[in-house]
């Protein structure tokens, strides 16, 4: 499903135009760094750690494979990473059986942040892969110590109107 | 992939032995009449609406079809749906590639609600479902109007560690 986002698309930002597109196996360093390059991330075990290496790659390969999923990416002029997201798409019956775009793991590199780039991959979210996908609904959760993110989310007019839950599953005795 | 789960089920619950089992396309109306038994659902247009049907019908397809997605519905012993809720499964770079299992549209009848349905279907979401789908993480958001929702999911375990974000697309001009 997610083949009909119009991939990669250029998205100008106050450092040039920068490029969004699909990420591929070649880019999971990068991605897992973005990943490790944040404090709420690094500590739920994101530390880039190299034993941890066949898991983030075979989930790589899950994320490819899986039709309703896009991993993207957001490459400067010199091709180097500077952010991501994943975007899934679920079909439902709520709101008159709307489909909705959820978005997970936005992550801008620590070193462009405040540079307008989380700006552009959002608003290239709401307002060109939301039509593309034909979802009248987006949503994302954030966790709750990120008062910058929620700030940041509410100026693209995102609405905090939910509480997002989370369940730790025991591994099976 | 979510044919993995291991249904039809049964589920004991104080008012016995309930079975949870895959919705299926005669399942429309029950589910939308479950949907539309409530004010958070009514107030955003679940209304079960004739001119609606085939919007529902619509999105009961693309979820049946779709193999990240499973809509359940928990019938009684006279095989009345008095519950359903969707899951779906979704690949993921962060937590070290953790596959989340994502919980949306739960709804119980009223006229059974508080009866310990809406717990055995959690239960079974939580202790069986997330195992055999290989998902250490289940997720959930719930409207902010909705606190003895929320007082329920704690009681089960669920952490409210998130903050969730809806966005309205705005029709395409």
């Amino acid at each position: 499903m997610l083949e009909l986002l119009n991939l990669p698309t250029a998205v100008e930002t106050p450092r040039g135009t920068l490029v969004i597109r699909r990420a591929n196996r070649g880019d999971l360093f990068a991605i897992v760094s973005l990943l490790s390059d944040d404090a709420v991330s690094a500590s739920r075990g994101d530390t880039a750690s190299a034993e941890d290496e066949a898991a983030y790659r075979a989930a790589l390969e899950r994320i490819i494979g899986d039709p309703a999923n896009e991993l993207v990416v957001v490459v400067d002029q010199a091709e180097t990473i500077v952010g991501t997201l994943q975007l899934t798409l679920i079909p439902g019956m709520a709101r008159r059986g709307s489909t909705r775009l959820l978005v997970e793991a936005v992550r801008v590199a620590n070193s462009v942040r405040s540079s307008g780039i989380g700006t552009a991959l959002m608003k290239w979210v709401v307002e060109q892969a939301a039509h593309e996908l034909d979802a009248p609904l987006v949503q994302l959760t954030s966790d709750a110590a990120r008062s910058d993110a929620h700030r940041f989310y509410r100026r693209l007019g995102f609405v905090d109107s939910h509480v997002g839950f989370k369940y730790h599953v025991a591994p099976k005795a």
